[in-house]
């Protein structure tokens, strides 16, 4: 029976071995809600980079749309933030346009991922999509949580363990004390998963009120059920 | 307020900064479980190593007890294991000897936890001498998993997070996501906390009768209240 694992830090990676598994990077806030709406409204494919510097280069080179954030704001120069809200804009449609995207942690976990046989974005938006395509492999799976600067995060182990959730009984979500934890976080937070992640220092530190939209719009359970931003050679393409 | 913090890994150590700080190291099975039944049952000190060789050494260098396994079972050549019940056989005294201890994640855990202004050993068994010192310190403390082999340990965590229960409403338990989720996983486990680390994959490595004894050995809350594992230049004393 495959087996469901989660890194609860890109820093962990190295503890891994991702060959022959699916990886399900995942940065709930927000860059991989952000690169799955964006695929989810059109944007033909995305470039994650984890530099400003990147993301004006692959912009210039690419012509692509360039999206930035530094401290949970958007950064000067680029066409958007790092709010999905900026992809559902109908004065800026994003249908046909490539993206630059940077972010630090989620690009990280991305790069750090790639000897795994595939690599795919997960976000609660999503989590139909993921759920999907990790059961259509059937091999071991490992959640990649971005988290902060290194550090655990809650919002993407519960994450996790909703994913792991999906996948019982058919995969084994039990020989890893990471996943089991992720479940009963999951468990715990499901009946009132906005009210359970506020208490996240991460959600507290993203105070504004565009941020608290943002929060909502991020925790929406299949809003893009068909959406699978997986890599291939460069970049993210939607294979859902 | 100060804040309670809790390090998932020794190989996310590199991403706190424990100056000022208490540093609690814990590894429930079974080191930091059975260095506190050591030095409740009278040992004067302890040298926690790393390797089978330095435990030898420091075993004819000081002339104290050694205590050494591999893979969870006792290693050939010492005069005990890491089973807390060694130091419970009226067969074989333990009152006024030193011990040397060989324990890979544990010793990690402490080795690189000595930047910080007071370094305790911190286990079930011991919780409340625990808590009375970090409350007495009234400084930051951080709660540092041993783990399995650098990786997410269920019972550690656990630890962690009663020990933050502990501590509430006097420390600051929210800052931290691990904090949150060691609490919330503490919250859900107390009623039975035995079947609930019975999930454990860890537990479930160490399913012999012996382990299975010891297992529920170090879920005694509270058994050793006074025991405070303290390190002092080269060497664990009880400071409690």
């Amino acid at each position: 029976m495959p087996k469901v694992d989660i890194c609860f830090s890109p820093e962990l990676l190295h503890l891994y071995d991702l060959r022959g598994k699916v990886a399900v990077i995942v940065d709930i806030l927000r860059a991989s809600s952000t690169i799955v709406t964006a695929l989810g409204e059109g944007v033909t494919h995305v470039f994650p980079v984890a530099t400003l510097d990147e993301c004006t280069a692959y912009g210039q080179e690419h012509g692509c749309l360039t999206a930035a954030e530094r401290d949970g704001l958007p950064a000067a120069g680029f066409d958007l933030g790092n709010s999905p809200f900026g992809f559902l804009d109908a004065r800026r449609p994003v249908q046909g346009r490539a993206l630059s995207i940077s972010t630090t942690n989620g690009t990280m976990a991305l790069r750090r991922s790639l000897a795994a046989d595939a690599v795919v974005v997960g976000s609660f938006l999503n989590l139909a999509a993921v759920a999907d395509f990790v059961r259509a492999q059937g091999r071991d799976v490992l959640v990649v949580c971005a988290g902060w600067k290194g550090q655990f995060c809650l919002e993407d182990t519960v994450f996790g363990g909703a994913l792991a959730a999906r996948l019982t009984p058919d995969f084994d979500v039990r020989s890893s004390d990471a996943t089991l934890a992720a479940l009963h976080l999951w468990q715990q937070g499901e009946p009132n998963l906005s009210n359970y992640l506020l208490q996240s220092a991460h959600v507290r530190r993203l105070n504004s009120l565009e941020a608290s939209k943002d929060f909502e719009f991020c925790l929406q359970i299949d809003a893009y059920a068909q959406v699978l931003p997986r890599w291939q050679h460069d970049r993210l393409i939607n294979n859902g």
